[in-house]
């Protein structure tokens, strides 16, 4: 467990800034926004979730964004999906990798995904499953990984179940979430220190919500305790729609900068994405909750 | 340089937050907020600056505020000077504590304060002792600490030098002031270690702004080098007219939950500091920086 000297960020922005906005964010901004990313260094991107059109219009036109994505062989576009149905979305845009996510809180996956925790255990395992018979990439995440609103602390074993689940499907890689931002330096330490100590042989990284002004704390908590790859989004965008007042991801400006002053490269010009954000808090018509853009 | 058992929250907000609000904050709702912050367990409140009024009319009411302060025993209500005139006043009013403040940044000073480094740093002698005299406690900070955004790197030996005058001068403790967000964990750390090394026999804390959103993550370093005392502001209030997009204090609500979450006694209860941004943030009519206070 040393700093890594590079760390890779993940823009999940798109998905889970833009699925939150009351002002949709029409098609042809989003990809203006995921072209000036990739151009920017990122080399993931989240570009859509795959879920309920009627319950998130937002996300609405996935499918047809997809199709319109640059083409950018050295950057990964990705989606996320929920249930199978959305893995299969996903597939049919013409994706070739695809998160599978699951929350480990009980109550937050009856909301969020409709499915107790038992169920969503075995959703994942069968959306990790349907996507790896497609030929897809597959990446997993947890929600709720450092407690719930609903249900408060979220014990350790749950969280190592489903990793495990995910380890033995096969996925690339693991992202941890703190979804409603409840993480903790201690917390964050003694998940990371267990997953190392489980040795699962799965590569492991962070989805932080800066909920109650941590996200960047927990990220150099992270760092120091080897973590490779962060999510983050323009801006600090996102939020959950179940938290009053909750606040958005790490923002990946902010994020890049941090790395580079903690020495550790991110291939990430923080400037190209403070831009993107000033364009997109132009757009929305209101501050994002990012500090660095607003310096230019 | 272990993480300290407790640490102490100074509340500088209502000098260095209340200066900047182009809706200045009538005494009245000043005192209100003093004595409510006072009454959520922070045991140093910063109530004024004692500036030209007509520069910083929000600062125009300090000897009046002074006088109406609440009889509170158990807590140290300061003032902050730049001169010796500062000085004079804040004794006039009546004022027990007194920080007197310098800038590294020769940049800096002469627009703060209109006094070229060297000037200041026989200012800060010139003011410590004129308070001493005058039977006031005095604390010192040195801005600027980490970095200015006219001269950009301040060397450490300018900082090192006036730390060495305020011993000298028997000041109570010293501030180190990263007064344009300059600072990052590395710069911390290595300011820290020196200030070990010189062995000073001062007590050192840190004053931290959240320009680049690495705020609490300083704090964060700071305190496993052992740093007892921390600036805040209630709701994050606070930047610095000279540089576009300041963003303000570490939050005090935020830092306290930060520091309890890290097994760190404040003796601060962050839900009645964060009730009072409330108040605050519907007086200005806008939302301020910090992220606990949106809980509610």
């Amino acid at each position: 467990m040393a700093i890594p000297e590079k760390v890779t960020l993940v823009e999940v922005g798109p998905r889970d800034g833009f699925q939150l906005e009351p002002k949709i964010i029409p098609t042809d901004l989003k990809l203006e926004m995921i072209t000036r990313l990739a151009a920017s260094g990122l080399k993931y991107i989240q570009v859509a979730s795959f879920v309920n059109p009627r319950r998130v219009p937002q996300m609405a036109d996935a499918d047809d964004l997809v199709r319109r994505l640059p083409q950018m062989p050295s950057v990964t576009f990705f989606g996320l999906a929920l249930n199978a149905v959305g893995v299969e979305r996903a597939w049919l845009s013409g994706l070739k990798c695809i998160e599978v996510s699951i929350s480990a809180s009980d109550a937050h996956s009856r909301r969020n995904a409709g499915l107790s925790y038992a169920s969503a255990l075995r959703e994942g395992e069968n959306m990790a499953s349907i996507a790896a018979a497609a030929g897809m990439t597959v990446t997993a995440s947890v929600q709720c990984a450092f407690g719930c609103v609903f249900e408060g602390e979220i014990s350790m074993s749950r969280v190592l179940d489903a990793a495990r689940m995910f380890t033995a499907a096969g996925v690339a890689r693991l992202t941890l979430a703190d979804t409603t931002g409840m993480g903790t330096p201690p917390a964050v330490e003694r998940m990371l220190r267990e997953f190392d100590t489980a040795n699962l042989d799965l590569p492991v990284g962070l989805h932080l919500h800066d909920t109650r002004g941590l996200g960047l704390v927990n990220a150099a908590v992270g760092l120091r305790c080897g973590v490779s790859f962060f999510d983050t989004a323009l801006g600090g965008m996102g939020g959950c729609p179940f938290v009053p007042g909750a606040a958005g991801n790490i923002a990946t400006e902010d994020t890049a900068y941090l790395m580079s002053a903690m020495g550790v490269e991110t291939g990430v010009d923080w400037k190209a994405v403070a831009s993107c954000t000033r364009r997109l808090s132009a757009f929305l018509g209101r501050d994002l909750p990012g500090k660095l853009y607003r310096m230019a």
